[in-house]
């Protein structure tokens, strides 16, 4: 299956970006770009400037040399991520935190409507956010009511991979706020965001931000006016340094600031959305399509074990793939710690795999699976403990 | 006057403290510690190699390694700093969302009591965040009624350095939940945090931790099982990665986590706080007082032109003074632009001058002095523009 892969590899427009990350140990396949992407090698270059000349040398005056301006800066560059306009998305705290300014300006704006709803496959901490915010209804279909304010899901499932298109929710969300979590497609799947008037994304998986990197938020213009961020913090003031008593929002999207930019790691999030800018989301959504419609046609050729739980179709898959296994936790220690291949375990029974089209060949795509293939055939996972501490 | 400066640096026990530090370009003194506090050189380091091992290397193992553990761990380290458990501070967030998450949870603990009061010397984000929670009287002795829930209010006031004690504000609140905003004197003033049962504060002014560091948030044990996080994120709950569909808070301090800790801006920090521990704030709050003292007599004898608005009793002053002036604003631009002195300018008429025992000398004070006297006596400030831009 090698030469297969190796003429996918010569045929690659994407190939070259490999060598625009940090290298890894010989040997290493990483398979979890979908959980941490890698590190671009110019992050680190990013990072020691910051550190050594902007806080280090010019301290109090690096605000005025960018820093304050990052959140809107770095938004900017979502235009050509997600199909954005330039002054729709800031970059500021977390995931979570983000989605909790969102869903609570949405409740008040459409108070005293307090029902949200969500699907049982959305992100968990999704969920919890929502839970802490008012009477969330689980709904497979999403289906919507006179009640309901605000519609909540994941573009791409962070299990299955299965992509949930921005019209299926549109469609049957009535007159509710809907909000997409893009965490897990966003630098990876082609999206038109204005089919949605509220989203929120995470920039440390297929942006390659770094770990715990800050997030971002989008509020679609015509909406922006209308919803208010309950985090009202200095950040998202008029006029901050201004020190005035009583708090006036900006206008536009960087209300939804709340505080002062955690500048180190904005610094290390820019080269990696400079590398899906300078690639391209549509070359990288092909490759991805490429890397797992691949991956898939060598489970079904080698691993018969194992069951596919991500979808066939590749229109409505993201860019990773969970496998079904009775052994999934002990697989997948085997494949980390014998096999040097780095997937992750998704309780209760997968092993996700994730392709990043900006780093992974089609060879590692080839290699993996005979690894895997050979820990099938040997029962190598079974030299493995079947009991599963509390933090993976 | 440097006879006596440099008298005072030899006597200095932490003199050598200066050098742990990133070295400044020849000429500048920075007196600005109290905004954004100076780089160790071990934070750039630090920095490095997190990135260049930890996430270029390690990539997601970097969890495993001791990345998911920071924010407990590193609250740990506020023991020897604030006087506290070291289970009752973790780190996380910013200084705006920490204060949002104990107040809301404040609130709701007390409800349907909704009155928060503050004073206006309190800093304005902190006036912000609350306005979006609650009705906020502001009261310059911080008196409470029946209808009140919480007090809120900063140990050090951003702008005059006045230090309200905890004990003070403790014997007006009633059954209120006391909150103190820590930011200005965590680090510079020894305290008994274990006299308030909430507080926040901010990493990146006297703790060195970076510009925009993650912050900190403490909770008293009496009342830690009695509050709850309102941004019920997957980190502060039982068993994150569980993946469970509901939420469960942990038990304790970690509660109050939202999200993946945000990893380099983490590291970054840790020096600075190492610092303190290896300084001890008892000795930092000595010097510190000397300096400001120092500072403040020489203003006396040769500067009349201003005014002090900071208290004179060192036992009821922080770590840096406000000077009053009517060209506040042209004279803090010529300290900067000309006179290579970095203070900063505070609305409407103050030059805020910030004084960091662990690399502040006295000799900086003095130095300092005399090149602001040659400023007032050739009234240099006259070539800088009167109107301030909106960000300064």
């Amino acid at each position: 299956m090698y030469d297969a892969a190796r003429e996918l590899d010569r045929n690659d427009p994407l190939a070259l970006f490999r060598d625009r990350f940090e290298p890894l140990e010989p040997g290493l396949i990483y398979l979890d770009g979908n959980s941490l992407g890698r590190m671009p090698r110019r992050a680190a270059e990013d990072v020691i400037l910051a550190a050594k000349q902007g806080w280090g040398q010019r301290l109090i005056r690096g605000w005025n040399d960018g820093w304050i301006d990052m959140p809107t800066r770095l938004g900017q560059k979502f235009a050509g991520i997600i199909g954005c306009e330039p002054d729709e998305v800031v970059v500021c705290d977390s995931t979570s935190t983000n989605l909790f300014k969102l869903a609570s300006a949405a409740l008040r704006d459409l108070a005293p409507r307090r029902r949200i709803v969500s699907d049982a496959s959305n992100f968990p901490s999704d969920l919890y956010i929502l839970q802490g915010l008012g009477e969330v209804v689980l709904s497979d279909d999403l289906a919507t009511d006179d009640e309901t304010a605000l519609v909540s899901f994941s573009h791409v499932a962070f299990k299955s991979g299965a992509i949930r298109s921005f019209e299926s929710v549109t469609a049957v969300a009535g007159d509710a706020f809907v909000l997409a979590d893009i965490s897990h497609s966003v630098g990876v799947v082609s999206m038109d965001i204005h089919q949605v008037p509220l989203a929120v994304g995470c920039c440390y998986k297929h942006l390659n931000g770094g770990p715990g990197a800050p997030a971002f938020l989008y509020v679609r213009k015509d909406v922006q006016d209308r919803l208010h961020n309950p985090l009202q913090g200095w950040i998202g003031r008029e006029d901050p340094f201004s020190f005035h008593i009583d708090y006036q929002p900006k206008q536009g999207i960087e209300r939804w600031q709340v505080s002062t930019p955690s500048v180190l790691s904005m610094v290390a999030m820019e080269a990696g959305l400079d590398l899906v800018l300078e690639a391209g989301i549509g070359a990288i959504r092909r490759k991805s399509i490429q890397l797992t419609e691949y991956f898939i046609a060598l489970v079904d050729a080698y691993l018969p074990e194992f069951v596919l739980a991500s979808p066939r179709e590749p229109e409505h898959r993201g860019s990773h793939v969970l496998l079904r296994h009775p052994e999934a936790w002990r697989i997948t220690r085997a494949l980390i710690e014998q096999a040097n291949v780095i997937p992750d375990f998704r309780a209760p029974d997968g092993v996700r795999f994730g392709f990043a089209p900006l780093y992974n060949s089609f060879e590692d795509v080839a290699e993996a699976v005979r690894r895997l293939q050979n820990i099938m055939e040997t029962k190598a996972y079974e030299a493995f403990a079947a009991e599963r501490p509390t933090v993976t």
